[in-house]
């Protein structure tokens, strides 16, 4: 597998500058490449390297200014970065083994419809009335419960658990361990302090090209007929949590251990830092950007940036918290002024004993 | 499945107002349910509802006085919200396909014993000298490690592992992926820097009624004869972590992502909300309330309510926090102060310079 | 299996004081021991129980001088912990039912090497071109991805996941529902607010002496030939999130449900406490100890114990969270200065007018 300069400067639509012969036969970063593999620069602080890298080609932007000599081949391109993840993306399909056909054993129940090209791990279990379509690729321990409807193209990886009645659009990837569609925390406290389950009957839906990291956990709804919603383009990452009823709008991205508690709808676009909570009930409006390790109290407006818990405007929260470890030497201050203070009065009496 | 107007006010013992010949096959909320529905209104702001919906019947609160026209049958209890939770239980009964039997392949070991009219299903493993009461729900990829005990009526969803020696009571449910009797975290410390791994050879007991949602961590006791203990009613949400030797008192109640350290004891009816830390070697009071992201450093008294990092009085942190917001303004008010009297004690001075 | 005291102190190197020629048979902890168990005495704030445990013989300090009477026969070591900890393991192999041999069904691919006095569990999954070491465990419904390795004596408890190529040093122990491998975070925003997924080619390497709690998730390393890595000795505990690109130096300890983003390079010896967030592509230190909850945004110093979200020194930070717990009270004694000052001016501008 082995590529010209020319063949993936023509791939990406980039113009190439030096020996556009050369063969490329693997992609690594600047810093580390080797003849017969290919680079990209994008971030400035890595520019020193493109004058020292043994790379065969490097790709960089069509505004890029050499303040020295190169000898890598360089491929200019609109966005350098993009160009690369589309090389990696080509590279890793023809790379990747690609699984298909059904290992067994495996467990399929009743009434369940299975589409073309389907890869089905060993132990693999997919329960009645189920629809998959094609290209779908279910690795082994996945469990796939009853009523499940699964698009095209989707990757569940192996361990994902998805509870009777859960809909998975297209193109989706799911990690490892992810849970989907188990019972909200719903009780209802009673008299003698014990908690009555309310059950729990609704269930998950996740659109097209959503991708949801390894080991998170995302509710289905309270009642027969709601659910929760992922919309189309979201990614998910890590041991998120995600409560019954919760939606969440197209391409909002949610970084790891970060939690949204029941009936929140979180908007689209919205960026939702590590370790986030956000409290149930509430409204996240489009493009809100939420830090790491923030607790969200109260519903949010277009746009905000926030921080703290419970959180606060961002650039507001960095002063107070500049201003917070300030905070002992503030209260010595403090301190002084109020002697200074008490001495100014008792000097001012003195004054006033001696003016009589 | 339908049910007239009647049959459900009779199930409930609760009175009609209106024509209870009407006919019921569904459960809605009060703002989406249509012909053939029954609601209920039990929060006072969703009132403006009762007075638009299609639902055939709703569920109000005995005293409830009507400011307009409704056109549903009402069904009048002491409780709505218990006895919608009540119709949901029935219907979830009614619809929810109960499985049973045994499917293959699945593992069972040596001197197992196994009670009546139980669900084994795919892929479930149970090692030797394990004992099943009846009615029992095994689901697909669940792991029964040796000497494990389970009560009657108890659920395991898909891939729960149950360490050896583990014991689970009745009734209770617990979610997909969940992990109990896991090594507590234990290391010796050495002179050259590494740590030792201290054997953990205690086990972990969960009473009955107990809830646990989906990917939570239960670690055993350290010590043989040791227990982590969970004891009756207690509700766990998802991806909680709970340390060795921790116990957790009756029918306390602790939502997603919190984690309890080694060896704390938490009391009876508390409440622990979402990404709480508790640290170590604590005594968790009755009764205590924790509200979300507290990290909670020291032992607390029967009926405190907690918030912050480290957690003081949920009143006087909100206090400080209001504080802390105008921070910034207070830093500004005090420069001013000490310019004022900077310039008092200077015109003090002039004045004094005067007298003389 | 019963030991004499003499047998003990023997394996323990210690010396004893009284009858060596008791029978053990159990470890107990110093308060709960009862004839024919052995208990130890460390920490100090357990030494009451010295005076009335019914244990037969209780390890102490070398030094140890007694204040009353003791009917437990003592063994003298220089580090009575660690010689605990000694016949705890000695103890867990001796009980521990020794799994091995192969249960069926199981699954193994083409090209798959197996080493002595293996364990492979039902319904666990070796894929192709995988290499295991001697004397490897792996547990039920283990997932072992294409071109594995795994080292001799290493541990995989039930479910653990190793997406293809990962490698697992010698002498490892991970627990159940623990993710190797899965896909980093990684997403390329495009103009119409989607994502473009970047492919995630590298793997994960972890080397010898390594413990994982249960549901932890490590990701891969997002460039080809790249790896996570996590070095020798490091303990993680339960829940943790290790992201792409990540390394953990030799030694070092992260509690659980504590989160290091992609390309973060942890030094040796650190130890970071529970729920801790550390941000991406930061430098940690060696001997680092990062308190629980915090949150780090920057690259720290050798020796730097924090706190905070975001974090500084710990004294520090304890100082400025007392003055915080004070702040309605400094805001309050700030506004009675304001006042003050405000009479003083008066009564100055009053005098002034006076005295003109």
């Amino acid at each position: 597998m082995e590529f010209t300069i020319n063949q993936i400067a023509a791939m990406l639509g980039g113009e190439t500058r030096g020996d556009a012969n050369g063969k490329i036969s693997m992609l690594a970063k600047i810093q580390d490449a080797k003849e017969g593999q290919i680079a990209f620069l994008s971030n400035p602080k890595y520019e020193q390297f493109i004058y020292t890298t043994q790379a065969s080609a490097v790709i960089v932007k069509k505004d890029f200014v050499a303040k020295k000599e190169i000898n890598s081949t360089l491929i200019l391109v609109d966005d350098p970065y993009t160009s690369f993840t589309t090389l990696l993306e080509e590279y890793h399909k023809l790379i990747s083994f690609q699984k298909s056909g059904i290992e067994q054993p495996s467990f399929i129940g009743d009434n369940s419809v299975i589409g073309k090209n389907i890869y089905r791990g060993a132990f693999s279990y997919i329960g009645n009335n189920v629809k998959i379509g094609d290209n779908v690729k279910i690795y082994p321990h996945v469990y796939i419960g009853d009523n499940v409807i699964i698009g095209d193209n989707t990757i569940l990886h192996p361990s994902v658990k998805l509870y009777a009645d859960t809909r998975i659009g297209k193109n989706c990837v799911i990690h490892s361990g992810t849970v989907i569609g188990s019972d909200g925390f719903g009780f209802a406290p009673q008299e003698d302090g014990s908690y009555k389950t309310i059950p729990q009957l609704g269930n998950v839906i996740i659109e097209d090209n959503v991708a949801i990291g390894g080991n998170t956990v995302i509710d289905c709804a309270t009642l027969f007929g709601d659910s929760t919603i992922i919309h189309q383009g979201v990614k998910l990452d890590n041991l998120i949590q995600v409560a019954h009823n919760v939606e969440i709008g197209k391409n909002t991205v949610i970084a790891a251990q970060a939690g949204i508690s029941g009936s929140t709808k979180v908007g689209e676009n919205c960026v939702i830092a590590g370790q986030v909570g956000v409290a149930g009930h509430l409204v996240i409006a489009n493009n809100t950007s939420i830090g790491a390790q923030a607790g969200i109290l109260k519903s949010t407006v277009e746009g905000q940036r926030l921080l703290g818990s419970p959180a606060f405007d961002v650039k507001e929260y960095f002063k107070a918290y500049a201003a917070f470890k300030q905070l002992p030497d503030l209260n010595y201050r403090l301190r002084e002024l109020e002697k200074k203070i008490e001495n100014l009065k008792t000097s001012k009496a003195m004054q006033a004993v001696k003016q009589d």
